[in-house]
């Protein structure tokens, strides 16, 4: 198998939202394909993948760096010797060639999506769903019956009302999701507890709700937030301060007796294992929320579900950041906690396709080959206009 | 004062040296330029800088992200309220403008290259050199007799010898370099040794000479080096493993007496918090390389000297990583340890204009206005490309 050419595209995210930190407005995400030589139906088999949701497009370093890389390397170099198949690690070594180490950040997502359509590749060269290939690359067995998924909204809106947000949780219950997730931070902690009574109202539990700061706290913040909300039982407490700030995640550890999630914004095996390191990780109820997409794709991150083993932590334990069929196929694959979803917003990336079954608060992927990408609408015509 | 255009464009480095890790071939550096409204003898007033040197051009994240966001900001934003001049930390900060926290990779280098361009344009407005901008800006006076400078050198080339390596060291000392630095675990450690004691034999004592393993080293290896340099009385040893592995680098600490130089791939201050707080730092004796034009500029790079600070650590064990003209006015304005030059290597931007005074073992800048980019042949002609 040979990779005869890369492509790359920049395409804009709809929605418009906010958390407490940035806007969407005007955010784009990379859409790659790796176009191969081997032909099916007339046509040439094509890996297709994107750098997740949230830390922009990378065309310049893509094209710059890390498509020349990998279009130069000696073909076989890229393979596995045994299969003569593409081996993803072989081509996420390929293009981080020269490449110094540190400075984990729009690269870690630029090589995830390259490394990523390595994995679609070969699920559609075997011609089965890209949890199937997951599972086998990693001496796994898939979780068939699906993973548990909740609906990440509650985001800030202009003009916003805890009415609108009410609906907007309602109508996740009634979709078939039994938690979500509200972002917090965006407005004065009297104004995010209205909005999160609202939400525990609606759901029914304060287990079945979780709360995302988005890193805005300070240490002051991110305590008088664990006070207010402690007595709630929450499904969990995500990302209150600085994701590298390990020596106060810590702190905010013994401070707060429930569970902390954090991890989408740490891209590498290294940051994570500084986090398992120093920031006070209870392994019984801790959440990590690393993101395959933007940390260098499935090898990396396998790395880290590896490492988080070797510290005592459980692969339950991670629910990946970024709700969408990548994630959801490698939830499946690797046997993790759950995954996220972004019903309404993100598009054409958030969300999976209508082949995706979501049913008493788990979902599983459709039998599409690959990651399905292409039987998404929205991302399908993307993804035609790429390959045509 | 306004900002009217940003431009950019990525200069390909001369050299073809290599260190341990990576080869520079191909590599490039962004060179910016922000042309101002204020008119000089005809002309506008332009800042210009560049991203040091190491971690590749980012014309991708230039143009997509943060070029737009300077330029359609309102132009007051950008601007002390008092001076109506730019000022560096506003532009800085509308630059980042919907970027997440951590990931502090690729961007941070972009980021770089336009607040250092601010700092060159406030000094040219001033018609000073740089290092009284930088200086009056921090609340301290510069170090009118210059700063320490060491030749760092000793790279990898095609077809190596242990006589190369005396001949370009010997010629750094005739120069009037007074220390210099190699490169270590390009090769296998016997051969390094006999390019060490070469070293140390040219420059008469090991305090004279450092080594630099670019992160390349696991655990077993650093401690190997360690224990067969002990005996030198190194000037330090450099980068021995990952930069971001603040245990290992504890680790390390507790074995080597030695100085202990790292730093130049942390990008944040949070970043070197962790190290400060989990990297076993003695603050008697070890060295910070963080480098200003990789690291969001002098903003950032000037709350992590004040971090150091807070931790005991004095800056005149700050050498930043890059010689170049930036980083000499730099360390002249801030009054840190010294800084690094790359004689004959990096070009056009390693090493200094030919009004530089190297005398003893310290280096002093001319004194045209900025960082003086313009005075340094090379760089002249792509400062008057890209301006033209």
């Amino acid at each position: 198998m040979r990779i005869v050419d890369i492509r790359e595209v920049a395409v804009p995210l709809q929605g418009g939202v906010a958390n407490s930190v940035v806007s969407f407005d005007g955010h784009r995400v990379s859409l790659v394909a790796l176009v191969s030589d081997v032909v099916r139906d007339g046509r040439r088999l094509v890996g297709v993948a994107f750098n997740s949701i949230g830390r922009h497009a990378q065309g310049g370093i893509l094209r710059d760096r890390m498509v020349p890389r990998v279009l130069g390397a000696a073909p076989e170099s890229l393979c596995g010797a045994d299969t003569g198949l593409i081996d993803p690690a072989r081509v996420l070594a390929a293009a981080m060639r020269d490449e110094k180490p540190g400075g984990h950040g729009d690269r870690a997502s630029a090589a995830g999506a390259i490394e990523l359509a390595c994995w679609d590749l070969l699920a559609k060269f075997h011609d089965e769903p890209a949890y199937v290939t997951v599972a086998r690359g990693h001496g796994r067995s898939p979780v068939t019956e699906g993973v548990p998924v909740y609906a990440a909204g509650g985001y800030y809106h202009p003009g916003d009302t805890v009415g609108r947000l009410r609906d907007e949780l309602s109508g996740y219950r009634d979709a078939g999701y039994a938690a979500v997730k509200i972002k917090v931070g965006g407005v004065p902690l009297a104004e995010d507890m209205v909005r999160l009574e609202a939400a525990i109202d609606v759901l029914g539990s304060g287990s079945a709700v979780a709360v995302d700061a988005n890193g805005r706290f300070g240490r002051d913040e991110a305590l008088d937030y664990a006070r207010a909300i402690e007595g709630y039982g929450l499904r969990w407490y995500e990302e209150a301060t600085d994701p590298l700030d390990f020596d106060l995640n810590r702190q905010l550890a013994e401070a707060y007796a429930g569970p902390i999630a954090t991890g989408e914004n740490l891209f590498s095996v290294q940051d994570v294992k500084n986090l398992l390191l120093f920031g006070g990780i209870r392994a019984d109820r801790d959440v990590f929320q690393m993101d395959a997409g933007l940390s260098y794709g499935l090898t990396e991150y396998a790395r880290m579900i590896a490492l988080m083993g070797e510290h005592g932590v459980d692969r339950r334990s991670a629910f990946p950041h970024g709700g969408h069929l990548i994630n959801l196929h490698i939830a499946v694959g690797l046997g993790l906690g759950g995954c996220e979803a972004y019903p309404g917003v993100f598009q054409p990336f958030g969300g999976y396709s209508d082949g995706c079954r979501l049913r008493d608060g788990r979902i599983r992927p459709a039998d599409d080959p690959g990651f399905g990408l292409e039987a998404k609408s929205g991302l399908a015509d993307e993804i035609a206009r790429l390959t045509a």
